[in-house]
């Protein structure tokens, strides 16, 4: 397989956990979205959504971190990334869609020169926007974590909404947003951390980190 | 069954096809998202994300249309809204993905409402980026579609990805969005809603309707 990747990208940080936990090997082909590579003629023949990250297993050419690893999940079931029945497998997509849906996709790159550069938002009003929908964003997760408290977001083994949250902090951290408000997160986001396959594959030992 | 819904919520809309798709019953619970009434304490008692749409079903309690809508397809297989294989399966999650993580999260009405409340931006301003990003993201649908035409998103039935893509151009021509640049996209709309489980449960349609 062929993963075609940015370090800093947290959707790209999710198939990589994704594939680590699965125990999958793969070349790991950059894509430097900081310069815009993703828009070039070259990676247009790669992916007619000209995002990151994609994968490619054998004749498959597969986009969309969380439509990924449910592939992942059908071809290569051992570990399960999804628990056993439909109410909780519902739940488990719910919590990463609470992140993939409602935190992440304001708060990534090209939304943020949009507000810069279009709508000539200040430096601080934009990273004022970033905080706002990361810290109420994660109120929400929190409010579902408290509700049923497990090790990870949903039980005692790591799943695809663990795969969404751990890159999410990372965001948070980098954008110095507040976290005393979401404890729950925080100790899963540690029960994560503590695992090689989210350790291993973090931003900053991908091959391409600045 | 019972649907928490609004019947402008595009997230609302997709999951009323899923049902309607499936033949499915269910009771259908207005909550104004205009008036906020998702915040107010009696929805807080219902949902821990206070999002809707949220479908109860028994003893679950289901947030994400995406979420809801693989659950239902798990719990009510035909007619199924997932083709047959993983590699066609993700792509289906893929484009479903394409509109609910990178064009209908810009433009939800609490997004919008940030952007004149707390950035200032204009009323102008705030149209613009509206277009901007159902347009630019309706171009990435548009080149996959491109590349395998069929009579829907993926093949000759609806999928998971049709119940995304109507409600998203429910909302493009709301905003005036232009669309003559996404025949493929269009074709297919129409395809849509020439099905009663699509034209149904359009939002005028809706018990709520204004």
């Amino acid at each position: 397989m062929e993963l075609f990747n940015y370090f800093r990208s947290s959707a790209s940080y999710r198939v990589r956990i994704a594939l680590a936990l699965k125990g999958l090997d793969y070349a790991y082909l950059p894509v430097h979205l900081a310069k815009s590579e993703q828009l070039g003629e070259s990676y247009a023949q790669v992916s007619a959504s000209r995002l990151v990250p994609l994968l490619r297993d054998g004749e498959a050419s597969l986009t969309q971190s969380l439509a990924i690893i449910e592939y992942l999940d059908e071809t290569h079931p051992q570990p399960p990334l999804l628990p056993g029945t439909p109410a909780e497998r519902a739940r488990v997509r719910a919590l990463a869609l609470d992140i993939a849906c409602e935190v992440h996709p304001l708060n990534n790159l090209r939304v943020l020169r949009y507000l810069v550069r279009d709508l000539k938002v200040s430096e601080d009003d934009k990273n004022r926007w970033y905080r706002h929908w990361v810290e109420t964003g994660l109120e929400v997760v929190e409010r579902q974590l408290s509700a049923a408290p497990a090790t990870f977001c949903h039980g005692e083994a790591p799943t695809l909404a663990d795969c969404c949250l751990v890159p999410q902090i990372f965001n948070a951290q980098r954008f110095n947003c507040r976290l005393d408000h979401v404890p729950q997160v925080m100790r899963v986001f540690d029960a994560c951390m503590a695992l090689p396959a989210f350790e291993q594959t973090r931003p900053e030992r991908c091959p391409d980190a600045e």
